[in-house]
């Protein structure tokens, strides 16, 4: 999720976290990313997430954020554990950057010469030590997001070719998003309107939990609601999102 | 705390939180950390941790932890944000490293040329990152906890001559702790007794929680039980403790 105001993901993680084991089989752990200005809340399990008390407190507790990350694990390279569980944090030129992939790269293990290594052992941890890498490479100091679109843009293609690599990134300064094989995304804003949890029945109405200036996009790998019109990427797509808006 | 066992910490946090706000003036904000084998948990909040609700979670859900480091914070240098909150995590050797000071260096800032950058505005993260950069000079690989140990005591004089400097290091395998003015620690081991808080009327029996094997090491910089024997660490001492025992 991404927005331009801070912004709680109850109801989102309502749905999502159902897809931790009991409407969909990403059973092997989950993790939760929010940022709040240039700080992080960070939340790991290996529990899955219909079950983990962590998760149980992200639902009743409104965290409001303005970029946050989301993942539930289906264990396919890495054993079940915490050190693999998404997404994954790294500090660099100064400011945390989250990362979760879905996906599988296969035989992929790009050599990592840096200082970013993996903790565990899943090939998206690798992917994302060797993107850290290459960013810090590719720039003498900070880059503006703009810029940084276009070095991920160079990047992400050497990844894509070795498997399905969907992804998000962000630096709580923006949101990138990367579809190999399927996401799709929502930008709400005003007039916002009532929205349905595709997988527990649920619905809330945004509008009263908003004012006509939000925007918020929100990027998944399935739509989390039945009666929005959600945009799918195309395959090779890679997306800006700044304050609740796509930007490229 | 450094253990042999995976052990929680509900007990002693009931006790340390009360000092985030109630019985001590430590309410700028407060966080813990939790190894896991290699993986971490890490909580931080800049609610005082007697109103978090996400300290009211870690009284409630016992996580089992080989190495916990907490701190509650009462800002003397940036401002009270989440970006702020000790302790602070950076991955180095394909290992988390996580940092908890309690003291204040002023003017300290050294040279960080490394690839270690704060994203607060503490003189803590600060010198965190420069311990960091400084321990990837000195090894080309990973070395053993008595390498680290010997590295830490060659670095640690450094900060110590600029203020006061008392910290909590861990990467998973041990704890390093350092005294510039006041720290107090304990072993527990069997025969296990009864303790009773200091900061709330709370005693538990030991005994019950724990098998004869069990080693627990807890280090903090005012003793949290009122009838057990805490010991005080010398003016600028470091100590290691591996497995819940005092090593170095």
């Amino acid at each position: 999720m991404n927005c331009n105001t801070p912004t709680d993901v109850t109801f989102s993680f309502t749905g999502f976290a159902q897809r931790g084991g009991r409407t969909d089989h990403h059973a092997d752990g989950w993790g939760i990313a929010f940022f709040e200005d240039r700080g992080l809340r960070h939340f790991v399990d290996h529990q899955p997430a219909c079950e983990s008390p962590v998760a149980e407190l992200i639902r009743r507790y409104p965290i409001k954020s303005r970029n946050v990350i989301a993942h539930i694990r289906k264990a396919t390279q890495g054993a079940v554990n915490l050190q693999n569980c998404h997404p994954f944090v790294r500090e660099l030129w100064g400011r945390y950057w989250v990362f979760a992939h879905n996906g599988d790269l296969k035989d992929f293990r790009p050599r990592l010469h840096g200082s970013f290594r993996p903790v565990g052992s899943t090939d998206s941890e690798h992917a994302f030590c060797w993107l850290m890498q290459e960013l810090a490479k590719s720039h003498a100091g900070v880059p503006n997001v703009e810029e940084l679109t276009l070095t991920l843009r160079e990047l992400v293609p050497r990844f894509a070719r070795q498997g399905s690599f969907n992804f998000m990134l962000s630096n709580g300064q923006a949101l990138w998003s990367h579809a190999s094989t399927h996401l799709w995304y929502i930008e709400r804003r005003h007039p916002f309107l009532t929205a349905e949890l595709s997988d527990e029945d649920l619905s809330i109405d945004f509008a009263q939990h908003t004012t006509p200036n939000d925007r918020v996009a929100v990027v998944v790998t399935a739509p989390l609601t039945v009666n929005e019109t959600w945009t799918p990427f195309a395959p090779g797509e890679l997306a800006l999102f700044v304050d609740g808006q796509r930007r490229a």
